[in-house]
């Protein structure tokens, strides 16, 4: 069993869609580096057990990005927001170095304050 | 059965985790607004099976959305958004009649571009 990074991410989007078992699994599993064996001493059940959960999680998790596609999505948001706060850096630093508009640095401190929220709600 | 609008806010959001029958009753009757009988007889199956595909997916689509949040964390993302255009042409506005700085004015091209794809993402 290869462990796959974009694994460990989905689990973060769609976590909420597996069963108790199936979550603490992948979570083990990917976030804390537990072997099967040890995954297995601590939920109570079989290697075997772990190994199925781990499987049937993925799977769960591939195809709900497969159809909602919601990881990509939140990862284009990312990069965007990104890309829109240097770009208001450089009106900050040519209005802080020129021009000195209270106006505009009070637009730039709601845009910074509302890309932090937006930038939270993408984490 | 009262029609709820947000379930016909939801089913642009979570549509692909229903089946096609659900989805195209569902769809029928919020967005078309046929009646029952009408969209039994489209479909081909009884108008119990069309009230039944209804309810079902109804369940699923607010079950999906007590679980991911994702239609309130994107009307969230919208209006945030706007917010961040509204600042960004106090700025521009103010940037036209007084400064006339070219690197803003790029600045804020970028953004806007910026935030239209982010518009689009969240369509």
């Amino acid at each position: 069993m290869a462990k796959d990074m974009k694994v460990a991410l989905l689990l973060d989007f769609y976590g909420d869609l597996l069963t108790d078992k199936q979550r603490d699994s992948l979570d083990f599993y990917y976030n804390d580096d537990l072997s099967l064996g040890e995954i297995a001493a601590n939920l109570g059940i079989s290697r075997q057990g772990v190994r199925d959960n781990i499987k049937r999680a993925e799977a769960v998790l591939l195809d709900m990005e497969e159809r909602l596609n919601l990881a990509a999505k939140f990862a284009e948001i990312k990069q965007r927001l990104a890309s829109v706060r240097n770009a208001l850096d450089v009106i900050d630093q040519r209005n802080i170095r020129i021009y000195r508009s209270n106006e505009i640095n009070e637009s730039i401190k709601l845009i910074l304050s509302e890309l932090d929220r937006l930038d939270k709600l993408n984490e």
